[in-house]
């Protein structure tokens, strides 16, 4: 092809991105036209020039990551599915931009729409959960001498760059030299209130570099072989990530609007549009046009796709040969399955009075999954001792060395469980991430994006009520539970005794549909002699009849999660011992006894008795659904105290007698 | 005096500290000595030579703010107070460090202890809640012809750094200018994990001096001197904030533990505190012992304070006579007063069945709040026009002019809220933040911390529900209002129409002991017709009667919150129609509701009626407190759609004949 042919073919592209985008808007009635407008070039150098992927296979797991942090923009991302030939992603489907059940919702979603790694538009999620896919990549690329061994790309917008979780995981990535991330910074100095003269006005350049990364600079957005340039030098360097702050006009093309926030939120209107087009010398009348000669340039891509994906089978294939145990477990992690009998050796505990803490069991646990299950990867933000899942014989990760299942995440919350999101859903690798249970509130965002992408993270959360004592209440977690029950497909699981724990954690593993919590005591509770209680069913039901009387129907039951289940047993006993015939019932996850059938509910906690108390060291919010108006819950609607653990239990009436006498209170 | 006897005081003052901080953790067998006996040193010079503050009225508006943002550190804090002379830090309480009902809780509570501005402990906090105390200073520095004019110093730790929200405050800080900002960075080269070089290898200076910082760094901890001029060349640097890198060692002193992670988060041991007293020269045996000589060192702070105070008087009683209008103005705004009929002008509505967005509504509100409280300052997180909180009449902060009431935060909704909080506790400033609902999760952190602090900062959270319709699951809250309402001490509010918005925002303006959050609407609600409907009560009941049947007792209740009130309404009239006496109930407030009296209660939800259907376009969990288990709660406990808002309602049951029909199937 000559020079003059190949500009025009690239101009041409670049300008079937961006009618695209506006066109899709209009349509819709509703969307963001700018950022596609303005980033187009880029996108386009990235997809033709760089990206390694397969459009007739977008799952093929060694292909190149592409994340669209600033999600608003999804219309680029559209047109680039649709453009490099995926199949779902029609034509059709860029005209129903914005409709139920179409494949282009208003910003990705990974469980809508195939090429789409995951789902963003809350800003800074992408570049965090970016971070999380390179370390999976690293992690294989070390264990399975390269046969994993691709890039992930980034592009994020001046909002990604200014939400903390940024600079978090820009700092960990810095630290820890993931080489092979490629950020382009869509510079445009907009935001939605104005120019980012109103409110942001650091030194981004000078800021990456601090953290550690290859900066580099694009002054023209539009000079393709600038950003193609930069985007080949960011590759090469492989032991820093890399950010190229690109200088892009938003809205580029719009004779009256581009430049400004106008176009960001917004469609450009029937008449801007028609001026936008004759501006780009766009020759084509007809909306969501694809002149001939771009779909042929474009769908090259398929060929290439193909070839790449084959290249990659036949390595696999000799791999297989060469280390026939490493590529059995290399494909069943990448097949996201669990290897048989996994779970057998989980450790057991006999009943004991003094028991432990059930985060103690819970490190008990977690160092045999390490074991059994090497793609079981993650970390504590910088509470490792205290959540119990720091197990250094199992590698720890640090720069150059990713062949490990341990991270030190710093005190970053927020982007530790982006990250593990992002391990997660590169495949190969089960992240997690663990700090108390208070701070789950720093990563709340992340928490619920898992939920939303159905990605199977699993948060660890230790020191879970007012019994981690003398902190006080700013470490103490009060609503935490109830918020996190409240979202939807989020298991929380808190698991009364160190059986318990076991169990639930074989619920979080065996979970591939969303994240886990775990709610995990810092205190001691008792190892339950559930053989001796008579109970009936285990943590795997969510709930289940830990003791009961010998009546054909109980008077009262009480209810509890974690460690007021020992609570309710002490109560039980003074009940049983005074004649009352009680039951208790353990209830360490609402949502998987919600998964169970009717007779199994019926049969634990049947309708007939409605003499109920719910205890929990938590806000009694929510608890009304199994208690009714005949029952009582016994919380805490207020936040707690700094005095020793066994003090505060005691005076805010978490003991045995304060329990009964509530429970006889309702007779 | 001499220059040995000057530094024999100061040393041993230095000392005190450390052993006064030693053996509260001891004793109390739980707590973090590392910190304090590391910035001791600093803390002498911050509190002895620099900061102005009266311990006989800790509340003096014209203090210097001291924020301990490694909060952790807490005993540090309570022996400058101790030393200092606050009345109610007696020796006796520091003997009590961590014990219920102290004034020396585990981490320092603005609401148990004299002199605490601010609780900190969940990192970043404080150093963000900083920003906004410089920001209120500015404001009424400006505004107030310099009689409010002091500096805020801030302790902080590599936990803080590591924090997102440090990034964000820290990038506004710069952008503005903040001058009055001293921090001191505790560099001290150790995690919990261990070593900073596990993680934390950022160059930190050349990242502050990206946010726009003035950067200095002190090589020796110890070093009076050096730490003293540092100080006060940040004081000179008056258009940016200043951060000191020192570097310490976590734990001196300590032969044993100095410098290593197990001097942090534990007591350092009988023998150890031994051996380190020994090693510090320390001579007296008695635990909890201080000095005459130090004692009467540093309780000069109690006549200088009282000096200083006096002098402020002096200049306040000037200022009466050269501007009275302004000088009550700011005795008012100090003493947290509203001003005489400040809602007097509060608009009303007229009823329109076509109505207007809540957030529009609110906006309309909030203008006039603007301009009857001076003191009322916030703005948004670069989604002003959405949240219509922008008015630029009142004034929009920039660096150098901050005698205004608009501030853009940028995309960072989580130093949004702590800087709210920190001009609210300021005094004289009443923050708010503004940022759709489901961004309400990136700020939980803040939001709970206001809670707890009694700080009654506003959250303006519009966009509350699948009503946004095209932005899709990313963007439309489900979980949000459950998650808030869970949250003890904080008030939501989730107007129904435009007069219920502007009854929300007097409940919320009126409540002074904890923050609140409004939930409003992106799309348009009918404005209600009450007198036509022949409502009983009003929003500020939290719940009340908007519309009932003539019988004596409705067949079935209708409840609802924000924009499914009017949906219920029409589930009404068609209830009406078909013979069935309904009645429906408008709740915008759970909390304000069950605050009322139980015969307000009885009233609107009489217990006799069990038969109640309860609407909100958002997760079902916590709604059966009102329905019982003879009732319904229509709600969502699953994600939302991108589609247009009117089909997403739709398709997803929230409509007047589906909730009659609900209705009818529980008669």
């Amino acid at each position: 092809m000559s020079d003059a042919s190949k500009k025009g073919i690239e101009e041409l592209t670049v300008n079937t991105i961006r009618t695209l985008a506006m066109d899709a808007v209009q349509k819709a009635n509703s969307g963001h036209p700018g950022a596609p407008m303005g980033l187009a070039p880029a996108a386009y150098v990235v997809w033709h020039n760089h990206l390694r992927h397969n459009p007739k296979n977008p799952d093929w797991h060694d292909r190149d990551r592409f994340i669209l942090s600033n999600g608003h923009a999804s219309m680029l991302l559209y047109a680039m599915l649709h453009l490099t030939g995926y199949e779902q992603m029609t034509l059709e489907q860029i005209e129903n931009f914005r409709q139920w059940d179409s494949a282009t919702p208003g910003h990705p979603e990974n469980f809508e729409t195939e090429g789409v790694e995951m789902t963003t538009g809350p800003l800074g999620q992408g570049f965090a959960t970016a971070v999380g896919m390179a370390l999976s990549e690293a992690q294989l690329n070390e264990r399975f001498d390269g046969v994993v061994d691709h890039f992930t790309y980034v592009f994020c917008s001046d909002g990604d760059l200014m939400e903390g979780i940024s600079h978090e995981a820009a700092s960990l990535a810095g630290h820890l030299g993931l080489g092979k991330l490629v950020y382009i910074f869509d510079d445009n100095s907009i935001t939605i209130d104005g120019g980012t003269d109103l409110t942001f006005t650091e030194d981004v350049q000078k800021r990456f570099e601090a953290y550690g990364w290859h900066v580099q600079t694009v002054e023209d957005g539009n000079d393709l072989d600038a950003i193609d340039e930069a985007v080949e030098a960011a590759k090469q360097v492989t032991d820093k990530p890399s950010i190229i702050a690109l200088r892009t006009v938003i809205g580029y093309g719009s004779p009256n609007k581009a430049g400004k926030s106008s176009s960001h939120g917004s469609p450009l209107g029937d008449d801007e549009i028609a001026a936008t087009k004759a501006a780009l010398g766009w020759e084509y009348d007809e909306p969501f046009f694809v002149p001939e000669e771009v779909q042929a340039h474009m769908s090259a891509a398929v060929d290439r796709g193909h070839q790449l994906e084959s290249e990659w089978a036949d390595r696999l294939e000799k791999y297989a040969e060469e280390a026939p145990e490493k590529y059995a477990e290399l494909t069943r992690r990448l097949a996201g399955k669990l290897p048989e009998g996994w779970d057998a050796d989980l450790p057991t505990f006999e009943p004991d009075a003094k028991g432990m803490a059930t985060r103690k069991s819970s490190g008990a646990v977690v160092k045999e999954l390490y074991a059994k299950l090497p793609e079981f990867t993650g970390g504590s933000a910088d509470l490792a001792g205290s959540n119990k899942t720091l197990f250094e014989e199992f590698g720890i990760m640090s720069p150059g060395h990713f062949d490990a299942q341990n991270i030190h995440f710093g005190v970053r919350e927020h982007a530790m469980f982006a990250i593990a999101n992002g391990m997660t859903l590169h495949g190969g690798t089960r992240g997690f991430g663990a700090t108390f249970l208070i701070f789950s509130d720093y990563m709340r965002p992340a928490l619920r994006l898992a939920a939303l992408m159905q990605t199977p993270s699993i948060g660890v959360f230790t020191h879970d009520s007012i019994g981690l004592g003398e902190d006080g209440p700013t470490h103490q977690p009060i609503e935490h539970l109830a918020s996190l029950r409240a979202m939807p497909n989020m298991t929380v699981l808190r698991p009364a005794d160190a059986n318990e724990v076991r169990e639930c954690w074989q619920v979080a593993i065996e979970n591939t549909t969303g994240p886990s919590s775990l709610a995990l005591t810092r205190q001691s509770v008792p190892t339950l002699d559930r053989e001796a209680l008579g109970s009936v069913g285990d943590a795997t039901k969510g709930a289940y009849i830990l003791a009961d009387s010998d009546a054909d129907e109980p008077e009262v039951i009480l209810m509890a999660s974690g460690s007021e289940v020992a609570v309710c047993l002490d109560a039980y006993k003074k009940l049983t011992d005074e004649g009352v015939a009680a039951r208790v019932v353990s209830m360490p996850s609402w949502e998987v006894f919600e998964a169970q059938d009717d007779a199994w509910k019926e049969q634990v906690l049947p309708k007939s008795v409605t003499k109920r108390v719910a205890v929990e060291a938590a806000a009694t919010f929510g608890w009304e659904r199994y208690t009714g108006w005949d029952g009582h819950v016994h919380g805490l609607d207020r936040f707690g105290k700094s005095a020793p653990a066994g003090e505060v239990f005691e005076k805010l009436g978490f003991t045995g007698d304060n329990i009964a006498e509530l429970a006889k209170g309702l007779l």
